[in-house]
């Protein structure tokens, strides 16, 4: 069994990592400053699901289970030394790197929220990597990023797992092959920052050997998993505001509350999704199968199938019974869009899925409906219907 | 005449554009926070040549010229509400940006630099880029990036300017045409701030329709400029240290020292190089010549000819008198690598370049001779003959 710090390891894909490193039998240090925690007290809200303090998260996983999981808390975007002499203290085999701002909305929100996010996603990483370098220890680094960094698809082509086969024509006419970084075209600060971390995995794995796994992550839906089902001390986060809400969770608490759910547009919008108990099986795999000593940065795509948003709706209308409307998209996006993914590298490593159509029904009983009583209604986007009145289409 | 907002105008490129700008009748505000000085004095050097203060810089050239200049002394990476307040005080026309750490070995001296170099030049970056959205004023910026972004080149083909057309293979086997950003290759962390700015650029340039000019410069030569010259308070920098000279001061050094000069492996390295005086003059065409509402990112390679170290060696040779020693190369590159580089936007927009062949003898006789009681030995790379013995080859 190996030692890992799991950066950010209290938040909503960090908690369940944890949990699931931990029960396999892993020793785990887990690094974060409460910094999500925080951000809800400054939006005024909080997740549907009644999330523990840490402190309680911890013992009660060490009560139940007799598994010892370490908390330090401090910020790895500003705190170089504390990072560097943990890496010596506890020696970790490999790392996992979920400490950035998540947000594609909050990171739009006004300046200030920009500045926080480039500022705290990339001197985080920066951090991480020279800590690696300096520390001298051989460490694997597995990096969350998104599927974001592609943009929404190219009409006719499937995307590839980070590299891309182009032709360049050279001076004397003749097409020569390169494999290349897939050119990216992020749609927020918070996908920008992601574009840019590309940027220092490949720097520091050309120029220190660093072995780095970087996983595009597509839009986690579901909240629990095997783990933090095992107390409520336990619980998983469940975002359903503007900020940090998915479409999906959206859809959900609308169909708890018998509300129409509302569609941007024509719903023409394709996402890749994966259900949170991938992502954690997705991350065990990557920390099983590191890229070899001298290899570049491993890229694969963490997502499990595509949707378009207005057939999300219907499924969630067939589940729940709850009608559909179609507003006006309050994004600047194209209407309709494909979205074709190869994601070959994690199912042939082992990845079984969970699919939508079979694991949302628990979603809707276990979790939005179970808990409606602790929504709050003004955290729900104002693109929805009860704020100021959208018009319909 | 326009109002100019320059950041990192105390330094050595910024400086000599001030007062190119300034003599060309635009109202100049410097935001400098002096840190090129700080700098000198963490590394225990000084330019060769005597600089002022910046308080008498500015004082003799309003003596000189009447034309008075403000300094802003904050920090453009830290101090996001002085920025935004100078936006709406002084509603610039255009804002060039230099203010970056752009030192390559500096940047890779120890983690802590790797950290400032980040820190620092991706955070003035944005800052800039979030207060130009913010203040809602039609703001031309002007970058200064490096060629360095490219790599080193690519055999059989000359490097565009900041785009490339590559051919990419759809599902159907079909060759799609795509322009795309040059894949970069940086070669040092500084190098790799300039690639990450890039993405930033391109990045507000689609979401926010910010007019941006990158750009990307070769190594800078030669030291004075016609405004520089005019008295010895305005004198500017000239680096000669392992970390901030350039190969080429290095050899003026060594030539008036009459010591050999120092070539590393073969010498087969090329540079690409470009006069100070040329400099402020792209810059000049770069703020005459915005892009137009709604362009993308307009590049242009910042550079006049390219030279292998080997045949400056034997330039310098030829004009001075020195010998050459072929010593071990401490960098880890390439012995030989060709780099063909296209500039055909700045001569096309006027520029007329000063090259090496004609101007290195005043560097010679002006600088590098006039100076050398200034010299501080041990501030001279250690790669060269008077530290630690090299092998000769």
């Amino acid at each position: 069994m190996s030692k890992i710090i799991v950066f950010g390891g209290d938040g909503f894909c960090g908690w369940p990592t944890v949990l699931h490193l931990s029960q396999l039998g892993h020793q785990i240090v887990i690094v974060d400053n409460l910094s999500r925690r925080k951000i809800d007290n400054e939006l005024r809200i909080e997740s549907l699901t009644p999330i523990s303090s840490i402190e309680n998260r911890l013992n009660t996983w060490k009560r139940l289970t007799g598994k010892k999981i370490v908390h330090k808390n401090f910020d790895v975007a500003k705190s170089y030394d504390e990072l560097l002499q943990l890496l010596y203290d506890f020696e970790p085999d490999s790392i996992v790197h979920f400490a950035e701002q998540r947000s594609a909305p909050y990171s739009m929100k006004t300046a200030k929220h920009k500045i926080y996010t480039v500022d705290n996603n990339l001197n985080a990483t920066n951090n991480i990597m020279a800590a690696v370098v300096e520390s001298e220890l051989d460490i694997h680094v597995v990096h969350l990023g998104t599927m974001g960094v592609y943009g929404y698809g190219t009409a006719g082509m499937k995307i590839p797992e980070g590299y891309l086969n182009v032709k360049v024509e050279n001076d004397d006419g003749a097409l020569i092959n390169n494999e290349i970084l897939y050119p990216v075209n992020p749609g927020s600060i918070y996908h920008l920052t992601k574009t840019q971390d590309q940027l220092l995995f490949a720097y520091y794995n050309k120029n220190d050997n660093i072995r780095v796994t970087d996983l595009h992550q597509g839009v986690v839906w579901g909240t629990q998993t095997k783990e933090t089902k095992l107390h409520e001390d336990l619980i998983n986060r469940f975002d359903y505001d503007g900020d940090y809400g998915t479409v999906l969770n959206r859809f959900l608490m609308q169909a708890a509350l018998r509300y129409p759910l509302t569609v941007h547009g024509t719903g023409g919008q394709t996402r890749a999704f994966i259900h949170i108990q991938d992502t954690v099986k997705c991350i065990q795999i990557a920390l099983e199968n590191p890229p070899l000593p001298n290899a570049r940065v491993s890229i694969f795509n963490q997502m499990t199938e595509t949707f378009k948003v207005r057939d999300l709706a219907k499924l969630v209308s067939h589940q729940t019974g709850a009608e559909i409307d179609y507003i006006q998209n309050p994004r600047n996006e194209d209407d309709e869009n494909e979205l074709f993914v190869t994601n070959s590298n994690l199912l042939s490593l082992g990845l079984s899925p969970i699919y939508l159509s079979k694991g949302l029904m628990e979603e809707v009983s276990d979790i939005s409906k179970k808990y409606i009583d602790r929504v709050n209604l003004e955290a729900i986007p104002c693109s929805s219907f009860w704020c100021k009145k959208p018009k319909k289409i």
